[in-house]
């Protein structure tokens, strides 16, 4: 690897200076992507490996990102468990059949690798043109977060149907969640397998929880997903929003790198979650909207907090907004670079 | 006052059994206020104040709550500085012509107390009809909340807009912000000279915020809001959600009592703000929704990380849902009474 910063800093080594890519960071606020996208659906491009390859290269040509991110859909592994994925304009994606009973969780099918060749393929197809300049980090929706989709069939406000079911029909809960587990772990590991060099875990929307409930109904599951990759030896994030009461727990799942959303201060909840973990974010995505001088104010405040210590990457608190300009992404990760070069 | 736990424990005396009252207790899940709904408009039944007056009564003739919440919306004080204020089924409030200029912030008018008067006369009904059976608690908007309606135009999932303004024009923001505080002050002012008894200032969406533009962009100006207020000698109750690393910050704002949500627990949240200020929440709304034992169960728990300690208000981490079952709101009263009694 030409660049491996980012790797080091999953392991906590000493860098250069510290790494940074951004969640979404192939997307909507790209010309490139938008040219793609006007041709082609959000699924036909993920399932497409040439498409996915070229969207996954169009931030790594444009910036100076010390990692790719395949592109590719958190839900991905909903679809050949037997869930119908769609995605709809403004809406985001949808569940045409969600999963609300006994049955419902019953029919839900094992998934072989075999199922998700087209992420395998993107992923070598992004290695040859990525020709070792940077890593390349897989990924997949969390347990926890996959089943909020599945049962609510779409984004949700109150996540009411999720937990209708985690409070009341707990044996069930866990049945679903053991599926997603397993498919998440067949799809993340055909994905390594294929030659990604991390591979991070999407629990978006797992702070709806207290911390009893994710002990309780979440922790378990993520945890059993770390275990069975951890084998795989290559580093594993694990990422949510809204999150700080969960940190603690979340940090005892197992994962080498945590991501920290903007709710709280870097060096408070990494020294909350203990400094034998790397920690990955968390400037808020609305910051790059602000005045360059803002941006940069901002940064340097997120690194201060970080100091010297080994094991940060740079990276927003959620995934880039549609209509960040493309400028502002460009020279905040020449802040990065420059504040903290050793 | 017949029953006056509410008010001592908001003073953090001891009471005979914890009291507890839901935010949006009188609302779209009872079918009394759906029948008056299938009439009036929202906002006709907020300025009309019979029905305000009836629907705050409904919840309090059918349970056993120990505080009434008169019925109004936290959005009323936009309208008479001249924003355009309206609501849509599913989408909930509007604002027509947003703030997003310098201009926008300059016409926003300054409003005395006449024009809310439809708020004192409902205050007025109200104690009469309650004739002294519990405390009626007055609110409104916190100045963040209700600046983050009046630029977004309603509600929002990135506060984009409103974080543009904070971040890019500071001036601008603290400009509409002292705006907004007035009205806030005026609005309340005039519910405690009616008559209520308490008020709670509800920052709903105060969460999306990182404590470091907590602290500069909006505490300033609750603590402005909360220090006029005072003078008038009745508690003050301070509320917001996905709040918990701001908490220690809310607290300075000086407040009487501070509104926790599910994401922290109790016990936790409470030591580290402090125990010289008393405490409202925290049960997930979803949890009403749960088989008995379930929510007897959660419960119990938050009764039993509030001790002994005096100055806890038993309450929903936010506003009662939709849909939710009214018996199981009418048990979940009686289980806080009968776990807590002393």
């Amino acid at each position: 690897m030409i660049n491996n910063r980012f790797l080091k800093a999953c392991r906590r080594e000493p860098v250069d200076r510290t790494p940074v890519w951004f969640m979404r960071q192939a997307g909507r606020y790209m010309a490139e992507y938008q040219r793609i996208r006007a041709k082609h659906g959000i699924l036909d491009v993920c399932k497409t490996p040439d498409l996915a390859a070229e969207v996954t290269l169009q931030p790594i040509e444009r910036f100076d990102l010390d990692a790719a991110i395949i592109f590719a859909d958190i839900l991905l592994p909903l679809e050949p468990m037997g869930l119908q994925l769609t995605f709809r304009e403004e809406e985001g994606p949808v569940i045409l059949n969600p999963v609300r009973h006994q049955d419902d969780v019953t029919r839900l099918r094992r998934v072989e690798r075999d199922a998700f060749r087209f992420s395998s393929d993107a992923v070598t197809l992004t290695n040859e043109a990525l020709a070792g300049r940077v890593p390349l980090i897989g990924f997949a929706g969390a347990p926890f977060t996959l089943a909020s989709y599945a049962i609510e069939g779409g984004s949700s406000r109150n996540y009411l149907n999720t937990k209708h079911m985690m409070f009341g029909r707990p044996d069930q809960w866990h049945a679903l969640l053991r599926k997603l587990s397993d498919v998440v772990v067949t799809y993340l590991e055909n994905q390594i397998r294929a030659g990604v060099h991390a591979v991070q875990i999407f629990d978006s929307w797992v702070g709806c929880l207290s911390p009893v409930d994710y002990d309780e109904y979440v922790l378990p599951h993520v945890k059993s997903v770390i275990d069975r990759l951890k084998p795989e030896g290559i580093p594993i994030i694990y990422f949510g929003t809204g999150t700080s009461t969960l940190l603690p727990l979340m940090r005892s799942a197992g994962s080498d790198v945590l991501g920290l959303d903007w709710h709280v201060e870097l060096d408070e909840a990494w020294a909350r979650v203990g400094f034998d973990v790397a920690v990955q974010g968390n400037l808020d995505p609305v910051v790059l909207f602000a005045p360059l001088p803002e941006i940069e104010r901002r940064i340097k405040d997120i690194l201060d907090k970080a100091g010297n210590r080994a094991g940060h990457i740079f990276n927003l608190g959620h995934g880039i907004l549609p209509k960040t300009p493309v400028d502002h992404v460009e020279s905040a990760i020449g802040f990065v670079h420059k504040y903290s070069t050793r």
